[in-house]
């Protein structure tokens, strides 16, 4: 019982993980070889996702989740960029005395998440260090990929569900609001963020999107980031803000508006459309069970403002900066 | 002056790292983008290889030493399984308190190594944390792949280099010997091992390897993997002992034996070879500049012997690890 990692060592550690590993179609290289392999032929997309234990895993949230975070994360960069993942290799640096049934939870996050996301998990690397980190690397395939570049004046703005959520439930588990039922919602919410894969595909068919960027870093950062690169700014006359948050910011008296544009963590695809593409595009998402939702319009002058409440806003950047 | 990445700030850093990132043959993606993306056809291999600070760089080891470590560990993998790098991704977790000039080396180690073996550095992500973590992604090709199964009793046994060096200038650089001119040789070929990249695309020419592991955990380590997964053994009659390596053990007296076989972060290839090749297998690799060593063979029975000086000692798995 209560187990830890030096009492299993590395090399019982490394034949755990080789099991649960998968080949990949055409692979020649059994899984635990140095290198994962595969036959490929297309346009090939690899993204990938750090994660430290100090800065993205909150106390009280279930390594579970953290490693199915992991692996969302990975994968919503190369959803963002109209592709799905096929394969996943997690690089782990983990402290010897962490619990062996913790590191297991960890290790079926990423196995749950890469179920669901259609992707296999055939290799990584492994080593001792001061804290959990994990990096996801994800490797898919596009047919024709989706750039943060291309969104021009008159392109609607769209993203694939509402905000703030996420950032009410990292608020609530640093509060420490686990009895809530209000509170606990969000928190369900903060730990099983989904990559939205099948929305991306079905919009690269209908070739209405212009520029595409996920919202991992908040959705003001990414709209700041869509305005710098593509020289451009937004008007958001409808933003997209979550019934749970707005019930979870009344009830605790926080502030819905940062909730929803400052918060991050959630992987929504956040896309300027062709205005005569919209309706179609909107189509495409519902018809895999997906949602678009058209939330402004991307206007030539090199600002961003929100329609809240009782007036227009200008919105500042101000998002999670690492230093 | 000693300007730390705390004062430059997460997007600065960023957008000096996205100015020198390369774009990959066939990319449709800018640098920086949320994913890389190539058009690729044939046999992809990826690898990942994780250093962290508190384990892997020794006090006294320049940064740039390090970045240029990290490139060739990851590399080392690609070629192991004969293979080239064709691209680079690199995940950063950085504490704030790092200086500029430091993760300046340390990108500029990336960056030499990269180049020195054919690849280009294409993407990555950055995050911030208590120590120097470095997760290197290689993305490489191979038409034919080395696997570490298929060695075969009667199989010759080779290696790219000779055995030591590395082992003992880890010994030095911890030792503090930094000005006798032994210890300063050995300190050198620590701080730049080179990964056998050229040596593997001619070793895949010629069909002459059965099976194929480097050395990054020692060549003790790498044998008693390559005899577990192919049930056989090893006789060791001419052990691959670095000059360099003989020179610093009798100066200082440490065991030659323990730094030839339990040292580490040698990336050298051990391989198997069918014997009636070796030959040509040897010619080629000396026809790319590079040395095959022939060092002994495989043998049925399932145990390792090594031929040293007075005779012929078994060879105890103890190598590096992690937990």
């Amino acid at each position: 019982m209560n187990r830890k990692l030096r009492d299993l060592g590395e090399r019982r550690l490394v034949e755990w993980i080789v099991r649960r590993l998968e080949e990949c179609e055409g692979a020649s290289l059994p899984p635990g070889d140095d290198a994962a392999d595969m036959l490929f032929r297309g346009r090939l997309l690899v993204s990938c996702d750090m994660l430290a234990a100090s800065t993205d895993i909150p106390p009280g949230m279930d390594l579970r989740d953290a490693g199915f975070k992991a692996i969302t994360s990975a994968t919503s960069d190369i959803a963002a960029k109209g592709g799905k993942p096929i394969a996943y290799l997690v690089s782990l640096m983990l402290p010897p005395e962490l619990g062996l049934e913790s590191f297991e939870d960890l290790w079926e996050g990423f196995e749950e998440a890469a179920k669901l996301y259609g992707g296999r998990i055939v290799g990584g690397d492994l080593n001792s260090g001061r804290e959990i980190v994990v990096d996801v690397i994800c490797i898919g395939e596009a047919g024709r990929t989706a750039s943060r570049l291309g969104a021009r004046p008159g392109d609607i703005l769209a993203v694939t569900g509402e905000f703030g959520s996420q950032a009410a439930g990292l608020h609530a588990l640093l509060a420490g609001r686990l009895e809530d039922p209000e509170a606990r919602r969000v928190v369900e919410r903060f730990s099983r963020p989904m990559a939205r894969v099948r929305e991306a595909l079905e919009l690269a068919k209908t070739s209405a999107v212009t520029a595409s960027i996920d919202s991992s870093d908040g959705l003001a950062e990414s709209l700041y980031q869509l305005s710098e690169l593509n020289d451009v700014g937004f008007l958001i006359d409808d933003p997209p803000i979550s019934a749970e948050a707005e019930r979870y910011a009344e009830k605790f008296g926080v502030s819905l508006f940062d909730l929803v544009f400052y918060g991050g963590e959630e992987y929504e695809l956040v896309l300027t459309l062709r205005s005569k593409l919209v309706e179609k595009a909107v189509k495409a998402v519902e018809g895999v069970g997906g949602r678009l939702i058209p939330i402004g319009r991307v206007i030539e002058e090199k600002l961003i403002k929100v329609r809240w409440a009782d007036g227009w806003r200008m919105l500042e950047r101000r998002g999670y900066q690492h230093f």
